[in-house]
């Protein structure tokens, strides 16, 4: 296989990319700056070098000069020791922390877990939830998964594993339904209608 | 004009309808069975005739054959006097009792109001929704309109007409936001997530 | 059924109507003024006998004062007799006469042929089209139909049944093929350019 | 800025690609396989080393073991010398040799002309286009470039160009027009109608 086509295998498998656009992203690196290829191969190269995965809520994050297992989140004493939000995926923090509405710890559980699918711990973080669940300053889970029949199932498997500690008294909640931002009564589905109407306020 | 030419400018005033779909009507009714054609254009002459409005909820209701000035739900005396809905349009009711989540009664206001008009009390039935509120039995009002700018400017004005009544201890509440069904967190607007976040349970 | 579900159902029947639409259309209508309804009602019902089928080439033409049982464009002895053009549907019509490009008469089939369908003749004008090439001043059928699969398969069994006529010295042609206005070279597919290259010039 | 951030920037550049794709690509990586990444970065640096710019018709291609200052196709004696067909870009090549209807050799112009551009010669490769269209061997120049409003005026501006070799005696010819498939006649413009009936045979 030439190096052209081996460049468009490996951009085929970054997200969201089809054959079509892989191969017009190596079109365009080869015309594109020498430096910028330069600057992009070694940012890609030594992204894992520079970059941690926190110990705590195993999002990534870069390195600061004083190295440190956690993230500046995990670190803050300013956030709500006592609330963690299990989020499928690092972006999902970004999005949250755009809305400036929960002010405490996260836990990326690193995916959705598909339907049909055996042993999901080995897939994400199940184990990983449980024992961060265990942390005696925890008060509250929320379980920060998307309105999708993917959120949905991790979610009842999130709850299942939980179990042992929510008895033990841990609050374990999830995001609120309703109408989203741009959702007209006409065209929403019954259940967002019924939590739209169960949220009233 | 042509009656065809004419057809086709009527049929662009449907909702949703531009030039060519017209068009397309109006060739599918020239092919189409006569006793179709008639049985469409008698439906739609007499709809007005056999249609009443609730003088209630503002409703369309198909007429009895005991003529009555109310509509099935507005006369059901099994559902909640205290509680009423106003929405945009009489579409929205379906949608609201496919739900099942909603046991009061409902006022159709007749659309959003824009945001630049002047006098939308000529418009919408604003003017009509604050006499309703004065209904003695009445406990609480529900602006149940869409979660758009339209919707929401609405009920800002909606708030303001209600004003009067609401001091007098009528409840005014607003549908539940946050993730609607298909939701992605990482797509979601900060305003979705935050609503999500402040309804989570 | 109530007359407004009735209606729903028979809106249901227009094309690219769902039954949300269909039933926004009544809604549309019950709101709509009274002389509006009466119009449109009106003119469906007449439609049939305000306007004529053509004998030549099949298309609904509006009646003229004086009764001709030939549309306008049959009639047009400016018209090149010489030359005929198949399509699917009235509509092409008027798409083909914006662009100017065609002097013949029309031949309109009804429809295309599902790629299962049995005896064919039976739900498109075929027959007919076999009579109409049998005129003597024809020397040319163009098969002006879409460059669809279904617009292919229409125009081989086209062929199939003009076979005999094109064997006396008929000259059966199609549309030519090639990037239609829009087409980039990077997304067409490999028919359309090989149609492209062959039609250079 | 992080390396993060920086690299989420980069990846901004990438054809099609905006801040939410960008960012998640650098999630991907940071997941990924060191081995992926590492393989990822070797080929992106050294891309621009293992590939060379064929001398004769600008694309890029993969260097030999014998290194060439020719492409595959340019170095091809089977392929026909009188014929020149000139791209947008590398991608197109690869679009026509799929549809197998080209024999000549390619010229990649590096892109389309933006309406306003002054000096488009700065932009796009229309001097060097005239250098090759004077190779005494060619009879023929195909411009192979979209048929969309920047394409159009591309070959207008290429078409200036060429005008002294075109007087020469060289044939200047543009991709034919007409229906592309999938194309229906009735959402058909007009031009490309009028294209398809003067390419009707």
């Amino acid at each position: 296989m030439s190096p052209l086509d081996r460049l468009t295998e490996l951009f085929r498998d970054f997200p969201g990319i089809g054959p079509r656009q892989a191969r017009r992203f190596v079109y365009f690196l080869l015309a594109a700056n020498p430096n910028y290829r330069r600057e992009l191969a070694k940012l890609i190269e030594t992204s894992a070098a520079d970059i941690a995965q926190c110990e705590s809520c195993f999002r990534y994050f870069p390195k600061d000069r004083q190295p440190s297992p956690f993230c500046r989140i995990c670190k803050d004493p300013g956030r709500d020791q006592t609330s963690l939000m299990a989020v499928e995926r690092d972006v999902d923090i970004e999005s949250i922390e755009r809305s400036g509405a929960f002010k405490g710890r996260y836990f990326v559980l690193g995916g959705t877990i598909p339907l049909a699918s055996e042993e999901p711990e080995k897939f994400v973080r199940l184990r990983e939830l449980r024992a961060a669940a265990e942390r005696p300053e925890l008060k509250e889970i929320v379980l920060g998964f998307s309105a999708t029949t993917e959120g949905d199932h991790t979610r009842l498997l999130a709850e299942e594993w939980l179990k042992g500690v929510q008895e033990k008294g841990l609050r374990v909640t999830v995001l609120g339904r309703g109408l989203s931002t741009g959702s007209e009564l006409e065209y929403a589905d019954p259940e967002t209608i019924k939590a739209a109407i169960l949220g009233k306020k």
